[in-house]
This record gives C-alpha cells, sequence and structure tokens, in this order.
C-alpha cells in the first residue's frame, strides 16, 4: 500500500477474491518511502508468480531471494549482530528509562560518528563534486503547503479499531498477520513444516492464542495466498471487505475491527499562541526546495540546469513502526532537486563520464513478465534503448551507485528497481529506486525520480508566484495571430454583473473563432458571442466594446516550468544496510566465541585511529599525547583506549566498532619512538617511527594507499596482540 | 522575564510601583535562551543606574553601550546589511511565496554552508578535541520526560488577548510598548528630541495611531522609568495589575487587554495513531543526553570524568518572534554536558592548558553595584579568586572563549555575564553567559551553566533508573551502625493490610532510635513503634518478626550522582554575529555606492575559492575543470563562476558572499599555466603557476600561511581587476 491514498496500483492480471478496481487517481507524490521495500511472495509456488509491495516483509517471505551474509559470505546471525550494535551504542531506543516510544531511535557515538562521516561524503560527492545549491529549510511547515503540495488529502495510511480494547491496527498489517496465521494452522495440521515469522516475543506470545492446527479447504489455502501477494494493492474500502469476508478477529479479543479509516501520517502541530495556523513536522525535505525555487534560480545568476540539495529531518506518524532503524518516526533524509528544462531531452553534460558504469537493472517489464532477475547493463546503454527515461536520470543512477560504493555498500546487494508505471504518480515520467539487500529483504534506500513540473507548478498555481525560468532566446520569435482586445471602461459599464462571464467567453475563443468573429465584425460592427448561462446563450458585442485584430509580435523571451529529477536518500535505512554489508566474525584467539567486526572503509569509519598505550604506566602518557596531536593535525580522528583492559580486549572492543587502524604505545616507543600499526581486517602490523606512522594512516585513510602498500614499505611486526600487560 | 515562570529574579531594591514579592521557587531549568540578552536602561540618568534582562532589546536602549560598528570600526548601517544577506541569500523567510510564518526562516547556500562550517569548527574543537561522545538524540520527545524535567509546567511566557479584534500580545512586551509610547508622546510634548525605535514600518504606523504629544507628570514619567526598568521581573498577575492600574490600551482597538495566563512555549503533538501519547518537540537537546547516561557512561568504560555532546534543532513556539535570527521558533543548538563527580572541587585535567587566557568578565557583584564594566582577567586568577565556581565551568569558559575567537568573532565584542543569583535555578552553583555585541545589543549566544546533580536526579526519581556512578574506593570504607532485619515471611501475614506501613515506619527509624529499640527489645522481647494512622499510633513488634542489632560492614564501592556542566550553543546567533563582526564596506572604484565585504576567516567562509574565466571562451573550459577538480583534490571547495558579468561584479559578488580568494584564469594562463591569486581583504593579488597557487590556497584555508607570506613567496600581480572583459 502506498503513503498516498488512493492506490492506484494493481500490479498484476491476477484475479483477486475481491475485484480490484483501482481508478488511476492522480497520486501527488510518491517519495522514498512509500514503497520501502520489494516483496516476493513464494505462497503459491506452482501458480505463476505474482509479487506486491509491502511497507514492512519479513524475512520469511524473502526466503526465494534473501541471501543476506556477513561480509565473509556467511549466514547472517542478525540476533548476535543487534547485540553488538547495542552493546557498543550505535543506536539505542530513545526514552529507553521512562519505557521507549516505538518508532524512536537515539544514535550513540559509533552511529553518530558513521551518520555524520555518510553525510560528509554525500556532501562532497553531490554538492560540491556538482556545484549544487545547499539549503536548510524549517521542519515546522504551514497546513497550506502540504495542502498544495497533496500531503494533507492524500499521505496517509489505513487503520481500524478494536471495538472491545481500543486497539489500533494498521488495516493491511492485520490482515495479513491473520491470514498468515491461519495458514500456518492450515500447515500444522497437514503436518508441514512452519518457518518462525520473525518477531518480538511479546506478540508472538498474543498471537499464538488464537492457533491451533486447522486445516483450510484446498481452495481457502489459495485464496488466502491470492491475497497475501497483493495485500498492497487495496484501498480501505476493499481491506474493510475482506475484514468482514474472511471473518478476520483480532486474536487478543475475539473481535472483528472497525472498517479502515485513513489515518494521515503527518505529525501536527499549531504555529504562534493562537491556534488558527496549524501546521506539520514536514514528511520530507522537497517542499522547502521547491518554494525557494525562484530565489536558488537567481543565485545562480539564472543559469540552467542547475540542482539543490537538502540534509535534515523529516517525519512520519507511523501507525505501528517495526523493523528498526528501517522504519521511524524522525529519520534523517539527503534529497537534491535536480531542475532541467523540459526540451532537448533532459540531456546531462557530464553524461558521457558515468555512461560505462554497469548497474543491476530490474526494469519494469521484467517484473510484468513475473520475474525478478535483474539485468548487468550500462547505464549508457539503458538510456539509449530507452529502459531510463533519459541522461539526467540516468546520470544520477549511475552517481548514487558510485556514492553507495564509495561509502562501502557491498556491490553485490545493490540493484535498481524501477517503479511499475500505475505504481508511479501519473506525471512522474520514470522512477527508480536503489535496493539494497539487507536480512529484512530487499530495501528500498534511495528513490530517483523524475517528477516533471508537478512540484512547481501546483504551487505556483495556488501562490501566483513565477516559480518558472524566463530564458532569453537565441532568436526572437515572430508570432502573427488573432488578438482580442476589450474596451474596459464601456464594457464593464454595459454588461454589469454580467461582465466577467462574458469577457472570460471572448477571451476562450479559439483563433479559428476569432479569424471568424473578425470578419463578423468587419461587416456588421457587432459579433455574436456565446456564453452559457447568460441570457439565451447568445450576446451582442458591438465594435465599440471589442476589436479583433490581426497583430504581429515578436518574443525574445521564452518561459517554461522546469523539470525536476529527484534522488532522495534514506540516510537511516543506508546506515543500516552498510552495518549489515561490513559485518563479520572471526574465531577469537582464546578459542572463546567468535567477535563481531564491522569493516568499515576508513572514511566512513566512526573512528579512524585507536591509540593504545600497553599500560597505565604514566611515561606513556606524553606520547598518547603527542600522537593524538599529530593525528588530528593529520585532519584524522583517533580516540585514546587507556583502560586497564588487555591490549587484546581493546583491539577487539574497536574491531566492533569498526575502527579500522590502532597504534601501540610500548617501551620500545619510549626507547626508540617507534610505534607499531595494526590493520583491523587482517590483524597485521608493522612497525616504525611515530612520523612514518602517522603518514601512513593520513595515506590510508585518504586512500592514496592501501594496506598492502604499506606492508611493502614499512616492517612487519610479530609481536603477539592478545593479554599483552605490563612487561 | 523567564522562560520558567515564576520568574524569582527582582535584581535591585529598586521600589517598583507595584511591589514584588517574588517567591524563591525552584526554576528547573534555565537554559542558554531564557534571558537571551542583556538590557541596560538609561531612562532615568540622574538616578541609580538599574538594570533588567530582556528577551529583545531596541537599538534606543543600548544607547549607552552600543557600539556596534563593521569590522573597520565604523557604524553599521543594518538596512545595507540585511539588504546584501537577503540578496545574496545567506537566509529568507521561510514559505514567503504562501506569504511567510513569523520566526522561521530557510537559510540559502552560503548561510548553510557558513552553519556547516561553524558546526564543523565546534565538532573539531569540542568533540575531537576533548574526546566527546556525540549523541543524536529525537526531537520528538513524550509528556512524561518533560513533565519530569519541569518544562511543561514552567518553560512558558505570559500571553493576553485583546477581547475585541482576538489579537495576542505577549504582556510584557505590551505593557512595555505602551508604557514607552506614552513617554516618547511625553517627550514630544515638552519639545525633547525623540529617538526612533527600530521596527518595522507597519507596526510602527499602527503605534503612532495612540501617539499624540501629551504631557505627564514628572512623578508619573519616573514611574513608568521604574517599571520599564524592570519590565522582566513582572510575573503574570503582576503584569495583569500594571495593565489595570495604568489604564494600558491596545493602540489597535483601544480596549484593554485580558490579564495575563501563561503560554507554553513548547510546539506541542501526538505521537501515534491514537491521541494518548502527547509529545512536544524538544526546547533543547540536554534531555535526550541526560536520559542516556548510563548507556554512555559504560560506552566510556565507566570512566568519569566525560562529556556528551549533541548537535539538532530545538524548537520554541514564540509568542511574537521577532529581531530575524537571533528569536526564532526553531533553530540549532549545540549543547554539551559534561558529567563531573562533585567531589574535589570539580577540578578539570586541562585547566592548566587555558589559565593564562584573559576574559572580559561581568561579574554579578559588579551587576549588582549598577555597573556594566566589564574586568579583564585570566582564567586562572577568576577560579582562584572565586569569580568562577570552579575549573571545569573556568575551562569551559576559556574553550568557549577560543572557539568564538577562531570562527572569527571580533574579539572587542565578547564578554562573558555572571547570572544573578536569583535569575539562576536554585540548583545552579554558577552560570555565565558569552554574549556577543551586535547592533541588537549584547546577545546571549553561549550559555554556560553549573547545573549540579539536578537533571539527573530528577529523572532517576521519577523512572527509578539508575543515573549513577559506581566507583570502585580505593581504600574500603569500614561502616558500623544499628540495622534492622524484619522477618518477611512473618512480618506480612501477621499485620496484614498495616505491613507496608508498618515497616516503612521501622526503616525510617534513626540510628538514635534504633539504639533505643534495640535495648527495648533486649529487654522485653518486644518494641514500641509508631505508626501515625495505624491503629492508636503505636504497634507492638515482637522479636520474631524484627530483630536490631549493632553491625559492622565494608563499604568497597562509592555511589553518586554526577554534576553536570552544561555549554550550550545558540548556532543561528553565533552565526548571526559572526556576520555582523565580519562585514564591512568599500568604496568601489567605480565610485558608486560602497560595496560589501563579509571577511570571514578562510575556515568558515561559505566557499573558499571563486575561479573565474576571463571569458565565455571554450578554450577556458578545461582549465577551470581542471583546477576545480585540483581544489578538490586539495580538500578545498571552491566555485566557478562564467557567467557573463565583468571579471569585477564577479569578485564584488563573492566579497559579499565572503570568499577569501579567487583564481582568474585569463589568456596568459593558455600559454603559461600561470593563474592570479586574489585575496578578498586587500584586492591584491599575485601569479603563477597552477599547482604553486594551489599549494597557496591549501597553506591559506589551513591557516599555515598568511596572505603576507604568499605575497613575499610568488610574484605581485597588478594588472587592474575590475571590468576586464575579452581583450
Amino acid at each position: 500500500m502506498k503513503r498516498f491514498l488512493p492506490t492506484p496500483h494493481l500490479l498484476s492480471p491476477l484475479a483477486g477474491p475481491i475485484a480490484l478496481n483501482l481508478p488511476k487517481v492522480a497520486a501527488p507524490r510518491v517519495s522514498w518511502f512509500s514503497v520501502p521495500v520489494r516483496r516476493f511472495t513464494a505462497f503459491a509456488p506452482s501458480a505463476p508468480r505474482t509479487y506486491a509491495y509491502a511497507k514492512f516483509p519479513t524475512k520469511k517471505k524473502y526466503k526465494m531471494t534473501t541471501t543476506a551474509t556477513t561480509l565473509k559470505g556467511e549466514p547472517l546471525d542478525k540476533a548476535a549482530l543487534e547485540s553488538m550494535l547495542r552493546r557498543r551504542m550505535f543506536y539505542t531506543p530513545s526514552f529507553e528509562v521512562y519505557g521507549g516510544v516505538s518508532g524512536l531511535y537515539d544514535y550513540g557515538p559509533p552511529g553518530c560518528a558513521l551518520q555524520a562521516n555518510i553525510i560528509d561524503l554525500w556532501r562532497k560527492h553531490f554538492i560540491l563534486e556538482e556545484d549544487m545549491l545547499e539549503v536548510d529549510c524549517t521542519v515546522l511547515t504551514p497546513h497550506d503547503v502540504l495542502k498544495t503540495s497533496g500531503h494533507v488529502d492524500k499521505f496517509a495510511d489505513w487503520m481500524c479499531k478494536d471495538p472491545k480494547n481500543g486497539e489500533i491496527l494498521r488495516a493491511d498489517h492485520f490482515v495479513e498477520d491473520v491470514l498468515e496465521a491461519r495458514l500456518k494452522a492450515d500447515k500444522e495440521a497437514r503436518g508441514q513444516k512452519v518457518e518462525e515469522k520473525e518477531e518480538d516475543p511479546k506478540k508472538k506470545k498474543k498471537k499464538s492464542k488464537g492457533l491451533e492446527a486447522v486445516k483450510l479447504d484446498d481452495a481457502v489455502v489459495k485464496e488466502y495466498e491470492e491475497v497475501l501477494a497483493q495485500i498492497d494493492n487495496y484501498n480501505g474500502e476493499q481491506l474493510g471487505e475482506l475484514i468482514k469476508k474472511y471473518d478476520l478477529r483480532n486474536p487478543a479479543t475475539g473481535e472483528q475491527p472497525s472498517p479502515p479509516v485513513a489515518f494521515n501520517l503527518m505529525f501536527q502541530t499549531s504555529i504562534g499562541p493562537s491556534s488558527n495556523l496549524p501546521g506539520y513536522l514536514r514528511p520530507e525535505t522537497a517542499q522547502g526546495q521547491f518554494l525557494n525555487f525562484a530565489k536558488l534560480l537567481e543565485f545562480n545568476t539564472g543559469q540552467m540546469p542547475f540542482a539543490s540539495a537538502s540534509i535534515g529531518k523529516s517525519y512520519r506518524n507511523e501507525i505501528s513502526p517495526r523493523a528498526g532503524l528501517l522504519r521511524v518516526r524522525e529519520f534523517l533524509m539527503a534529497e537534491i532537486e535536480h531542475f532541467v528544462d523540459p526540451e532537448g531531452h533532459k540531456k546531462h553534460h557530464r553524461f558521457h563520464e558515468v555512461e560505462d558504469i554497469e548497474l543491476e537493472l530490474l526494469d519494469r517489464h521484467t517484473q510484468l513478465s513475473g520475474q525478478t532477475k535483474t539485468k548487468r547493463v550500462s547505464i549508457g546503454q539503458a538510456v539509449r534503448d530507452g529502459t531510463v527515461d533519459n541522461e539526467t536520470l540516468g546520470y544520477f543512477l549511475a552517481r548514487i551507485h558510485l556514492f553507495l560504493k564509495k561509502i562501502g555498500i557491498d556491490q553485490t546487494k545493490i540493484r535498481f528497481r524501477q517503479h511499475m508505471a500505475n505504481e508511479m504518480a501519473h506525471y512522474a515520467c520514470d522512477c527508480w529506486d536503489a535496493e539494497l539487500l539487507t536480512s529484512y529483504g530487499w530495501v528500498e534506500c534511495v528513490g530517483c525520480a523524475d517528477r516533471s513540473a508537478y512540484d512547481l507548478s501546483v504551487h505556483a498555481k495556488k501562490t501566483g508566484a513565477p516559480l518558472i525560468v524566463r530564458q532569453r532566446l537565441d532568436e526572437p520569435k515572430t508570432i502573427e495571430e488573432w488578438e482580442v482586445e476589450i474596451d474596459k471602461k464601456k464594457f464593464g459599464p454595459f454588461f454589469k454583473k454580467d461582465g466577467k462571464t462574458i469577457e472570460a467567453a471572448i477571451l476562450a475563443t479559439t483563433q479559428e473563432e476569432r479569424g471568424q468573429l473578425a470578419k463578423e465584425m468587419e461587416a456588421n460592427g457587432k459579433v455574436i458571442i456565446n456564453v452559457p448561462g447568460v441570457g439565451d446563450g447568445k450576446v451582442e458585442v458591438s465594435k465599440d466594446l471589442l476589436a479583433i485584430k490581426w497583430q504581429k509580435r515578436v518574443e525574445y523571451i521564452r518561459e517554461y516550468t522546469p523539470n525536476v529529477i529527484e534522488p532522495s536518500f534514506g540516510i537511516g535505512r543506508i546506515l543500516y544496510a552498510l552495518i549489515e554489508h561490513n559485518y563479520w566474525t572471526r574465531a577469537s584467539e582464546g578459542g572463546d566465541e567468535a567477535r563481531g567486526v564491522l569493516s568499515f572503509p576508513p572514511a566512513v569509519a566512526p573512528t579512524k585511529v585507536l591509540i593504545v598505550p600497553l599500560s597505565s604506566n604514566k611515561d606513556f602518557t606524553p606520547v598518547v599525547r603527542k600522537l593524538s596531536q599529530m593525528l588530528r593535525s593529520a585532519g584524522v580522528s583517533s580516540r585514546v583506549d587507556d583502560s586497564s583492559a588487555s591490549i587484546g580486549k581493546r583491539y577487539s572492543r574497536n574491531d566492533e566498532l569498526g575502527t579500522p587502524f590502532g597504534v601501540t604505545v610500548d617501551f620500545q616507543t619510549l626507547k626508540d619512538g617507534t610505534v607499531t600499526l595494526r590493520e583491523r581486517d587482517s590483524t597485521r602490523q608493522v612497525r616504525a617511527e611515530e612520523d612514518k606512522i602517522i603518514e601512513a594512516i593520513r595515506a590510508l585513510v585518504e586512500g592514496t594507499k592501501t594496506w598492502q602498500d604499506i606492508e611493502s614499505e614499512l616492517p612487519l611486526f610479530e609481536g603477539q596482540e592478545v593479554d599483552i600487560t605490563v612487561r
């Protein structure tokens, strides 16, 4: 189900148990969050494969395609990873000492630094590289703006209420949960193996109450599976019909919930002391950029094309948030609005730089045929053969790919999925999502849509602001045509209350009609105008009130509303996928349980260097301080761990934090000024003078050298790293 | 008036026309924004000088001390500056095409980059330099948290309403405005010169309606002046009395407004689909840090002291925001919470590094004596003589000073003002504001408070969470005392419903009482406990239910709640002051009006380098592209201006944007690969090969070389810069 109601995307000709007569109503905006996760349903393997989109897929449904693994290709133990992330305070439920609030998370120091580094690279990769105009607009947004954009009316999910305990349920999730429980009960009755759905234990317990082994008719099973396969295509009324038809009841109470009603997902508030200025927390950062278009164009000295960009928090009041960082109520977005002339096929002057880059594309034709196999194709080829609509869109797809690669996303876990024709808003030309494979399945992390002129047009229409480009024409354009001239001074007083209506009717005439009227005027000194609703619908207008002339004029300026290509990044989702993609475990030397490692590239690693004095010996202090200072001067972030834990433990802790390099200060250092440098992934070490080590670190962090380079340049150090304490 | 009601700070023994009987009620939190601007009132020059604090002082009141100037010491033309900031899109009213919303501003590209650079330096100066633990907590905050912190009850201003037109007025502003208008009318009647108050023309026009030259009694003038001098000390009831006593009427309607009521300044919303979880947008970033204390301590491997830090948006629903960026409804804060053991005089291990730094201090004794003259004193001296309470607080004051200096704040326009005893919350030990002098007067931009253990204590008490430090004692502590042991198995069943009450009464006994009870038990085999409310208030407890023993125990752990030192930065205010402090104008060569320059230090300048091709000649394109790439590799942000404007115009535009360096590509470049480098402030230029110029820029931006160094190293270029077009 989309965030914008109604939901006009019936994706396959599959005949559902309830007919889906979804009108092709304009969905005013489909942003990156609206179809967050692609889901593949495997209920009816012998039937033609069907597909649907879910807000939150469970692992079970991804069985066919899920290959979420550690960096080393081993199965990912999500529980172990999550426990580690919690222990190392990457993120933590907000307000936990007050019992927490679902869908809200705080980032602890490593999560916060990781996020800041991703943003920093994003800024360099997009804003600086492309001279984009960054803006920082307010989160508080008055009602009128979001009314015009369509969010007030359509940015909603369906919810229903349990009449007994008042529990509020997201309608599509509810239908899904109950039908799945019945199918599960059926499987148990048939003696088939039932896979456990991953969920929090509290919920499972509650649900299992209603779960007795009950066999269903084969036809019913098929019907349920078909409903589930297209659960996201039903609107509220249809979900209500499903609830009635199958007598779906809340396991907690045994009651049928109320008919679904639309629940707007924006947080509402009131701006100022009187309550007459209702406002919302923005659900995306885009609107502020659109509203500033005219000023940004002027700032850019009128030159087109150009892009604005914004990094900031957005808010969506989820009915029942789940899936950790993937579906939250407050989240960081980075959005680009690239404004381009709709004429000239949206060419991009730097497209040649990226055209050979190959992407894994899952186009809409493939999806329509029920396939999920991606094609590896160069973006140049994809634009040439029309798979991707235009160069600018293609350019950004390639740039998104390069960005994800740069920050350390696993290249084998990125694909670009095209939106289906009926999944997009009516005004959009083309839309692709960058999806990353995680243990939650394929997760939409970046959306990239060609939004045509929609946004600027609706705001301009509402406010009268000229959100347009005035382009000086290279060659002035001469236009000859019939023009009407009304003598307003006489016209109004003559026709009195009907004046406006008659004037509008005259102005609405076509060139052909005007030619005819001109002849009539020439001949009779008056014309008869058709004005429905005034008198008998025919109005006589004399030549002293109206002139119709064949006029020539020269236009030097062309006015147009730019089109918008919008790459939109969900930073929290990218961050989570990045963690999964860089996680692996290695056996500890002590032989106890495997230890986690996060192999972040140095550029995004929360801390670049750990400085470890061998012991708490005071002689080490000045050396440690000097090293910190040298690293700071080199622009490299470091932390000192002078705790009493063994060196091995301290390094192990930092492997979990993803710190790529470690410097040990020992008694040898006090003698000859050498320190050791340890590389996180190999745990190999070199030893050299402080300044050589600092220079090596700088080169490693800036990416100008690899660890192999360093090993070939500096002497290897073979001392053991684990459990060295004081000699 | 403070943000926390009631307002317990009557600052002088001045006998006001309405007695101020303000109880010393606990103001639970006075944050940096609460007393934003120090105001000096000059109404009664012959009377002893009085003072008061205002949210928004007008220029007029600063007459005595205002020396807001340009960087070159000339009078600051605020209108010209504001027009330039608007033209260059540093910031702009949000939603302007929809008519705007007061108190909300968007940052355009230069403002956004300036803000990002300030934040970047802040992060390096504080977080990285001091190994602080940065966290990113949510803005959405549930009701309970802000109830405990005191914001729900006390974070408010007084407002009243016009009964006729419904206009909502901030009560203190209203009283101030009307009395000032009367004093002005009186002055006019006396034929004295009236200074214009700077305000928006609309308002002035409205107000001038009521302004006829009316002479007042001398006694009345004195009374009004006394009221105005302490306008911030009145609570709502007292403001209401003033309105009645002086028959103050809204000039727009001629009506007396309703009695003032408290208006909570937090934006309220509702979290989740049911309305049973009310929440607010946080008014400060501090609470999230306090709530995560236990996890942060663990992350820091239990070591004290440590600091957390947070950079993020906060929200305050101002009744009637004015003063541009200085009082807004959505703003960026950077806050540090430094947690320190209250024992040991809050020493700081790096205090010696800063103790010689001299600050301009305005301590509370000076203020009490009616003076405003600051003392220049080293922070070491200030802590030694007790002016500043402790080393940790002093350390941060010095670090704040260094930070402000680093980003380019004028050193002659910083002072540190101590809060008066009754201006602080009851639990605070000491509090200093870094105030910056602007055309709005002295503006509080950073607060630095010692908040004692208040915040952690209230949250711990409310939630039961152990927001404490458990410190292993170097020397175990032996304690001998009377302990009571209740046999719970028998005690409960014996006393039934009264059990809990009786148990509490036993546990509440003092050591002395226990000694007495032990003797009694020894003698009688039972004791009589006073338990008010149970039976006749005397309860007999026998020795099989209760034992009272003299016990010895050894404690290895000390538990304590840390104290918090909180430096809190208003980034928008600092940004605005930074702009004013770096603004100046220079005569243009053409002789037309003076042109603005913003002499930002390279480190904060929105863009470091402007690349200017002499003309649109295509041969320049590859050179320009290469230079951009070289600068990017050197980590220096640049922009290309290849518009058709003259070189002089292009540089002039960038002087207004504060771009410190310019590189010109001309026909000579195509011959010998040399380019010119221009310095913004002197407009002098050198010429050399591309790589030498890039290296020079890198050194200038990193601050390792000055422009003088560069001039001594590279040949000066004497070509004129203005109005060179194509040769």
